[in-house]
């Protein structure tokens, strides 16, 4: 039997970051979900209401990658109270030929981020104005930093608003943000205030109840929202799904029922039969982004098996190079 | 954050075989699922058509054990010209009450292997014919001898005989089960005189069209049909379902699907509508099993997540005790 390579997270940190290159890597993936013959099952759902925890299954299979991945993201919202974080996972390596195992990536959850991260980076660079400068970002926890972080790598960022309901939690993610970065990032608790000076706003919150509104979005204005990946999650008033000039998701069938879309269609603002372009489609150029500096766009993002297989296959690489890992035979 | 512990093949075959213990740690799953709050999410099935391949994901959680499985068995079925087995698998184990990984099982498949004959055995141990002496396997593979193995365990039984098409693999396959069972055990490519001798036949076979017609079942028989686990596979005629006294299935959600069942819905045998026990109300005596010595039963079985959460929960307690595998920390 083949060897199987065991990573730890610090092996997937030595030789993964959020640059350039994971971008490019998470905008082939978006590409070839448009334009490959790609498998990508629903994800699947397991809830334990027990112990107010949830775990997802993600996996896609991409043509031209030699692994795909199935990645595994338990959430358990009580476990801060034992002094272990909510959210976890890891991703299983196998090869696209054989099935055989070929990597356990023990990456509490940090390829997930990264990948995350770099989506917003990839739906920025294809939908926001070319000028845009200034950030807003929705949410102060760990997706706020890296999501400006990923517009600054794509866009000439010069400065940036955090706003969060508690404003200490917003001014203590700007400060670390603006260390990292180099740009001033200001602190704020009020949204419109936030929405309405921003060239690009992504939000990154867990919230049940929008936090962005319809009517504080400036025309030219791009909006990323990944912070839904469950039915009952939603950062965005439904209006703004249908004032928005272009609306962009990573996978229909999945913000349909995942997304910012699905409380878009409950509330009758889109039809249930409503076609939108993918954002493999506008990279892949079979589908039309922003034609106007006026414009309104919003990219829904839920998250991806592609994103996943993709990550996890250019981590395996480049832990290949440096023989990063533990081998087991089995 | 708590270490994970790595386990190989060899470290799980020391500690878990098919004996009474996992037959009753299976029969306590198909328990549970019947008289519990189990949560048991349809499989997550990847189709990978450009290597002819195919990858399940099951998973269960069951109140009351302390860890759920997600288990990935990749099929790849043109790994023999490459030397390397079609099937494969491994288990991810994790904390139900904070949904951490736990340990990582890289059984190849074996604990699968013993789980699904452990069913078996159950199935057998409940509707088969308490005087069942001659069984009947059909197939000849690694299933066949289990299969045979855990009916021994369950029943009094004193001679088998192995049906293949081929009848070199059947003798072959009844050479190393007679050895290792010490009952005789004859070898035919002859499907009808296997059957209609049998007082418990088990069908282990990859059939894609029935090697079980219903009129070779006498009176009194229980048949066990385990091999189908895809919308494509069928092994028993699918007029048995309808001729049969009782059928039973281990989740009716899933036999309706990939199941015998499947195909009696299919030919109109059985009515959409058609509601039958499960495995665990039978066990649980929510259902009623044999009444008479001269009914024909029937068991569809496709494999349940609850059975690998059940199986890696009980090695993983007996790793601990051992000390086995290797720990990490992520």
């Amino acid at each position: 039997m083949p060897k199987i390579r065991i990573l730890t997270e610090s092996d997937l940190r030595n030789v993964i970051d959020l640059d350039r290159d994971a971008i490019k890597c998470v905008e082939d993936a978006f590409d070839a979900l448009a334009t490959k013959d790609v498998r990508m099952p629903p994800i699947l759902r397991l809830d334990i209401e027990d112990h107010n925890g949830e775990v997802d299954v993600k996996t896609a299979y991409v043509p031209g990658l030699d692994s795909f991945a199935i990645k595994i993201s338990p959430g358990f919202f009580d476990n801060p109270k034992l002094g272990l974080p909510s959210v976890n996972g890891m991703m299983n390596l196998f090869s696209s030929k054989t099935g055989m195992l070929e990597a356990v990536l023990l990456d509490n959850g940090y390829l997930t981020d990264v990948r995350t991260a770099a989506a917003g980076g990839v739906a920025a660079h294809h939908l926001a104005r070319k000028d845009a400068k200034h950030a807003a970002i929705f949410g102060a926890g760990v997706q706020a930093r890296l999501q400006l972080k990923a517009l600054t790598l794509v866009r000439d960022i010069t400065s940036a608003t955090i706003w969060a309901r508690d404003i200490a939690k917003a001014e203590a993610c700007a400060k670390k943000a603006s260390l990292e970065l180099g740009i001033p990032v200001s602190a704020t608790d009020d949204g419109k205030e936030a929405a309405s000076n921003a060239d690009i706003i992504v939000t990154t919150t867990p919230a049940r109840e929008p936090v962005l509104m319809a009517d504080w979005i400036a025309p030219g204005t791009h909006v990323t929202a990944m912070g839904s990946d469950a039915e009952h999650k939603n950062e965005v008033d439904p209006a703004l799904i249908g004032r928005a000039d272009l609306y962009v998701c990573d996978s229909q069938a999945q913000t349909s029922i995942l997304g910012e879309l699905h409380h878009a269609l409950a509330a009758g603002i889109v039809a249930p039969d409503a076609a939108f372009p993918e954002l493999g489609q506008i990279i892949a150029k079979s589908a039309t982004g922003r034609t106007s500096a006026a414009q309104i766009t919003v990219c829904d993002l839920t998250g991806t098996g592609v994103q996943d297989t993709a990550i996890a296959t250019l981590a395996r690489q480049r832990c290949d190079l440096v023989a990063a890992g533990v081998e087991i035979s089995s």
